[in-house]
Formats: C-alpha cells, structure tokens, sequence
C-alpha cells in the first residue's frame, strides 16, 4: 500500500535457511478502528493479506495483479489464518508490519506476519495459503500444488 | 443481509408513479462503527448496495448473484453515489433501510436509500447506476443502455 | 444483525454440560467478496464478532451497546482469532453462522463460530476473549478476571 | 497510509486563494476490490477520509490522534459525501489521491479529492465536514463552528 518501504533480507528459520522478509510501514486509519479507539481484529488481517502480497511483489518482481497468470495459477488463496493480539494499535499510529514465508510443505506454505507499534510486537499472525491450480479434469476446482523451486529460490536469502 | 425483512409497495414520485419500495431491518454492528462510536461513513454505502440488492432480487424474483446472468448483462454499476449524514447510527442500533428506485433515465437509473434510526431519517443517500451491457465491438467495455421495460414493470406498483 | 433468526438450546462439549447455541442466517453481499467471488478472508472475522454479540445479546438479554456498563468493565476484546476456510461463501448465498462459548478459563474464554453454506460446513473459527475490567491502580489499562458465575449461568443450558 | 508521500502546495479557487493540496499515493489492494475486479465504491470513501486527515496533518502539523484535543473540539466529521465513478481501479493500481479544502464556510467546510489511476481521473469525491465543538450547554452534542481563522491560514498558500 505505499511507494516508501523498504525491505530487507532476514530471519532464520528450523531448516537454517533465510527467507526473503518484507517490511511495510502504515499509518493507521480512523476507519479501520473500532468504538474502543484501537484498530477493530477483523482489519488486521486485511494488513496480512496486503503483506503477503508485497512479500511476492518484491520478491518475485511480479505485480500482484498479474501474478496468477504469470505463474498460470488461480491463485494463492487463505485456508487457515490466525493472531494473537498482544498491544492495541491506535488512530494516527505508524506501524511496521514484516512478512516472511516461514515454511513451504507439499501441499501449502505458511506466511508469519508481524506487526510492531512503538517499537513493541502487537499483533503476530500466520496464514496458510495453497498454491492454487487449476484442476484440469474439472476446471472450476483448484488443486493445492507445491510451490515451484523457481519461486522458493526468489524467496530464499542466498 | 436478513431473512427477517418485509417489503411492501409504497411511494409516489414525480412522475405520479410508485415504485416498489424494499425495507430492510438489521442491527448496527461494532466493526462498522468508529473511534466517536458511530458507523463509519463509508459503511453506510455498504448499506446502500445491500439495498439496492434486496430491491432487485425482492422486485425481480432472481437471486443477487443470478442477475447478471438472467438479464445478459454485465451488471448494475454505480456510477455516481451521495449521502447526507442528518443523525449518527450507533452499536447495537436497530435500523431500518428502505430502498426505491426513484427514476428511470435513458442511460441510467437513481436509487433513493433512507435509513430510519429510532423513528428518525438518519441518513438519506442515493446511488446513479447503469445497466451495463457488454460493448460487442469491445467486450471487455461496457455500455449503459435503458433498463428493459419488463424490469421496470416489475419494479413499478400497479 | 437480523431480526429473523432463531436460536436453540444445543451442544455438549469436554467438561458434559452444553452451553447456548446461538444460530443466525444472513445473506452474503457484493462488497465483502473480492475479485475471486468468494468472501475476502478478513470478512468472516467480522462475522465471528457479529455471531459473539448475538450470543451474548441473546443469552443475557442485555443489549450490546449496554453490556459493558450493565457488567460494570471495559469490555470483552478478542486476543485470539483462528479460522479455517474449507470451502467458500459467494455472493447471494444466505449461509448460517453458530455460536458458543466452548470453554471459560481463569483469565479468558473461548468462542467457537461455525458458517454453514449449502449445508456443509465452510469456515471453522475460534475467538479468545478476555471479561476485561479496568485497572484500578490504573484505569486506562485492562485486566483480565473471570467471567462472573451469574453470567456463565446464563450461558448454560439447564 | 504511507510515509513514502509527498505534498505540494496547488490550485486556484473561486476566491483567487490557492488552498494547500496534498497528494498521496498508494497500491490498490486485493480486499478492496470486489467480484468485477474493481474498487467497491464504499472503499472510496475511506480512501478520502485518509486523504483528509493526511491533508489535516500535513498543513497543521498536528497528528490525527492529536488532532481534537489540539484544537479542544469533538471532531470533524462528515454530513455530506458524494463521488462520481469515472473509471474503475483495480487490484495492483498504484492511484494517486489529491485532497484539497475548497470552501470554508461559516458552518462547515468542503473538502475535494481526486483519484488518479493511470494518469487520468477515475474518481471524484466531495465531503462536507463541520469543525465540531461540543455544546456546553448540552455536553454530548455537538454545534457547528467556523474554522478558526488560524487553521485556515495553514491551509492557505502564500
């Protein structure tokens, strides 16, 4: 959502190897808080969704909007999706929110985000998404594939 | 949004003719309210669509997501939209939305939305849109062509 | 948010005594699906908090806007949130969302939500909770305290 | 939303006063965007609170959470809203917002924001909002005050 972040390689994981983190700075709307002053749960998970894709963009160097045809899939939609509400983030609040694929399985791969206000940890959070193509025998349904090595290798810190 | 809704026919504009008129009651809900605890103002044209399709399918007889389909068209766009915040909507808050379609012009169409909140007009809004066929020399463009008499039959009160 | 739902008595779960089961149907619109068709990810925590006032409404008989003054604290804010998406919600699909606490521990209970589309279970979700009162020592903060006995009471079925 | 921004100071009015326009560029996101692929018109609607707040921020130097008690009022809120749709935005556009008071008057003020996608027009919005004080004879209302004299010079260009 925003022309001035900046992203870095980072983080080490189980099997030792770095993956590509994605950084985002934001400002909190007023609109996206709740009568109690602070940022309404159900939001948070939009910023997830807005991290997942920017990690792939600046990974991958493939626009969102063209990612699944560039890759010939139907996406790379959410099947489980969780997080932890440690701090509040409140109107006016520039936040960090980092991204990073934490693991890739045969059949899905898990992206942690993590959200900092004030220099504290406020919302951490995980999607598990599939790597979505099309089922040829029955083209309106999608089949879970692996992620390409081509892709991991882009997501991967040398 | 609800299965608990009335319609009944109502209304008399300029032109001496009723309209159908929908009526929708819902409860106003924590996430659609704002740090001054009163619905954020972009959700009240969340309302107005809701409305809007809840009009068609009650007037129509054809389910919100057949539409497109059963009249061959591309869909119902909105190309301009308004609203007039007169009293807040607050959490917990039971509404009432009616709908109505208030003319028919050669290449568009005007819904007029009103919001009761405890027996008072809230919110008056309204929302121009096309019957948008597809542009045969151009499929992926769209064209506003008048809504077919049979549909403003159905849309008019006897 | 509707007034057309019902609500029933059901459920028995690890500790044998069966909590209120609060059952709501509601239609799902345009503007919460995303460009795949289907309900964007975020929506359906939107839903969860829907389905938990309800239950709360409905087994207490307090209004939302009135229950964190009627109990005296400073509200029931979710530290948890999880899903699983199985299968999706369209446009126009009038699907069934159920409610129940699931478990009350010393410092938070647990809400499950389960959305029924075409009779087949779609989404799976959980919500943690916090009863949060305000800190006397220090009021803008919040602790968490058990869910009074008078309160539970209501939640169970006899 | 974004810290990667920048301001300019432009444009001429009816009054021959040249008002502080700020302009802020974001990417569309996959959440805003509904089942024809394009922006959901209430989205829009957040998107000019954003730009109001941010044009507030920019000329007064003053946060939007700072931003009531910095001046000792209730809020700015908004009575009246419109927009015409031009063209659409979709999923992965980088759109410019410009937001820009044009009026003042004595008992609100009317702010103006365009939407450029791909180098043309996609949106037009208006927002009227009133500087609202609190009634002390009547706490929890409001009244509609004129912009102080200060502020508005902020906002002017030299």
């Amino acid at each position: 959502m925003s022309d001035g972040t900046t992203a870095r390689r980072h983080g080490t994981y189980g099997d030792g190897v770095a993956n590509f983190l994605s950084r985002w700075q934001f400002r909190i709307e007023w609109g996206q808080c709740d009568p109690a002053g602070i940022v309404f749960n159900s939001r948070f998970f939009e910023f997830f969704d807005w991290g997942t894709w920017t990690l792939f963009a600046r990974a991958l160097g493939v626009k969102p909007a063209d990612f699944a045809a560039a890759f010939g899939i139907a996406g790379i939609p959410v099947v489980d999706a969780s997080a932890q509400f440690l701090a509040p983030a409140r109107f006016g609040d520039v936040v960090e929110l980092t991204s990073q694929i934490i693991e890739f399985r045969p059949a899905s791969f898990e992206v942690e985000h993590r959200l900092i206000v004030h220099d504290a940890l406020a919302v951490e959070g995980r999607e598990t998404r599939i790597w979505a193509a099309r089922d040829i025998a029955d083209p309106p349904q999608i089949t879970a594939e692996p992620v390409p090595e081509a892709v991991i290798a882009c997501l991967r810190t040398q």
